[in-house]
């Protein structure tokens, strides 16, 4: 193996978590990285030597801090460690190659059936990324890992827990599946986890320990990000937003449940709605054309959305008292009045208490990720983080 | 200062975690020490000899494993350190002095007029205290601590946000007005999350590193517990689950928010209820005889209450899907059939997936102090673990 996968994959080599640190980072001084290490300065600057001189890390131009000389700035050297993300979404499936600077190097969409199985996907993702592979002179061995963001939750021992988009995988043991396929690292997360994760790494929720995010697009997911960790829970699925039960007598849910949130907010309901009005079907980026146009219709539509979620988000804090909501999914795409009307709403759901310090309202920041990006992209961060429970190993051969 | 408070307040220490860790297991073998410190064996041994010879730990009689020689118990020395659990509740102040052990050495409940000031409050404790003291021939500046339980949420400021019960408390630095009386160090946290303390130290919950406390009592109110600690939220007031939002276009509530979860379980509300059916006043220890006895009103009440409360409950699991409840405060006394539709209706309210895994369901189980012992022993456990975030020093001389 590579040296520099070799590095990334050993947790517990000091060298390694300066590998690991500039991984999450992107680009850093070596100032940062002991602060993002907590090794010696000394330590650090020993290994960057070292480092640097097996051509693991390589120079960028400096930064000027405007107090003494400049410091320079360090990065992992893209052309060592690869890795990729694989979006398993309704009917199609995404599969990114980045290097350890989260550049991305090769993104194929790949159309498929809507009921595919597990080894279905297993089997394109290989035969797509065989191919990127190739381009890029590397084979799928010489990935650090494959990340894989599912649209369902997932239990510890990697078991894919009934979701609303793939029902047919329940039960399922997805990363034992793929590394059958793929011979390299497996990690899988839920597909808001992994947006948490690309939004902490690189988005609007960088630097942040705490913060909750919801996501808006055809179902309502989310991520509990509490000290920098997502907050998985027992069994996997905690942060299940979109199944809130607001009205016990409400419609029944996919889920088995009646009145979820997800019923009144999921585009999935909002395309239904937009339908009935006008005639003919809509699909969700001509939706939010129109209501980012302002039609007055497709806009009442994600105001009555917002003041519903806005109601889920207010009895969210009143349980977690969080400092940062991250709103994501393709709704945020809609236009300012979408948060407006959801912290509205938010402000009449929870505790009025809070405003005792002045200070006490959570913020409320659009995600930088919000289409499918943050996904794919969260999947490559699972990979760069290290961070998913779920681990398979190749077994296939 | 008395040798064992030194070590008790001096958290780095290997000493002191010997003796923190003694103080809340309550009576310890060495290895049991060895592996709630994380001390090396040989430390734990030299330390224990130490602190033998000074009198600061005693030996218990000898606990047999079957295996080899019995191991020696050991527990601190009773007649060394102790400290004060106050409960500030409504129209009445209960104050216990409680040695390391966690025996209650002397117990005051003292009424006081139901709007009283915080400063009314610290002037009745400290006569109390004094009296206390006496009898047990120490003085106030000879505690650990004293531990104050609020019925108020608290920020990390130590201030009281606006609550149920106390709300002339408003935005009063709680600590501050106690150290002003009390000449040693004041812990102050809310009640529930006192009894969430008391549960895990010495209750339901011992050994639990995750669980959800929902407290039934009046109002409503609980504690989330993640990783071995209370999750207090931003500013101080997470778990608010007494104002969880169920109908934003019921009744007003205290709070300033509309159909709060607490206005159809809480207590005060039941009182009421039962007032209207039979006629004249009913006091809550009443209410629970009759809903124990089986009378069928008070008992349909109780069931219309869980019903509502095992909704709140499946709200709380959606988003943060514990292993465990824990069922405290006073109407968990009416009996088994409490618990029962309480879990009936949390299953109609939350995620049916869990089951994916079979064993997918949180466990519930009724706390062990249902009264206000869980407040007053929390306050206890709050100093022995010097959980407080909000301590104050003595300031008025």
């Amino acid at each position: 193996m590579d040296p520099i996968s070799t590095l990334f994959l050993d947790t517990d080599q000091p060298a390694s978590r300066i590998v690991r640190a500039m991984a999450a980072i992107g680009s850093a001084t070596a100032s940062q990285l002991v602060q993002a290490t907590g090794l010696a300065r000394s330590t650090v600057s020993t290994l960057l030597t070292e480092l640097r001189e097996t051509g693991v890390v390589i120079e960028l131009d400096s930064r000027s801090t405007g107090f003494g000389r400049p410091s320079q700035l360090l990065s992992l050297n893209p052309a060592r460690g690869r890795c990729a993300g694989v979006l398993l979404g309704l009917g199609e499936i995404r599969i990114s190659v980045c290097d350890l600077t989260h550049s991305v190097l090769s993104d194929v969409w790949l159309p498929i059936n809507l009921d595919y199985s597990p080894e279905e996907a297993a089997r394109a993702v290989r035969k797509s990324l065989e191919q990127q592979c190739d381009t890029l002179g590397i084979r799928i061995s010489d990935l650090l890992g494959v990340g894989l963001a599912i649209s369902a939750p997932l239990s510890f021992e990697g078991k894919v827990l009934n979701g609303d988009v793939l029902p047919t995988w329940n039960g399922v043991d997805i990363a034992s599946v793929f590394a059958a396929e793929l011979d390299c690292p497996i990690h899988a997360e839920n597909e808001s986890h992994c947006g948490a994760l690309a939004e902490m790494t690189w988005g609007a929720a960088m630097g942040e320990k705490n913060f909750i995010l919801f996501k808006f697009d055809l179902g309502v997911g989310g991520a509990i990000v509490l000290d920098g960790a997502v907050h998985r829970g027992t069994f996997g699925n905690a942060a299940e937003f979109g199944h809130l039960v607001l009205d016990p007598r409400g419609e029944l849910c996919r889920c088995g449940s009646r009145g979820c949130l997800t019923l009144s907010v999921g585009a999935f309901h909002l395309l239904r709605k937009a339908e009935e009005f006008t005639g003919h079907p809509v699909s969700i980026d001509e939706f939010i054309e129109h209501a980012r146009a302002g039609h007055i219709g497709y806009r009442r539509l994600v105001e009555d959305a917002a003041d519903i979620a806005g109601w889920g988000m207010g009895l969210t804090a009143t349980i977690l008292n969080p400092p940062l909501f991250v709103i994501a999914g393709k709704l945020a795409m809609v236009g300012d009045f979408f948060v407006e009307r959801l912290q509205k709403s938010f402000e009449r759901h929870t505790l009025p208490q809070m405003e005792v310090q002045g200070k006490g309202r959570p913020r409320f920041v659009v995600g930088k990720f919000l289409g499918n990006d943050d996904t794919v992209m969260g999947a490559v961060a699972l990979v760069l983080h290290q961070h998913g429970k779920v681990t398979a190993s190749h077994e296939g051969g």
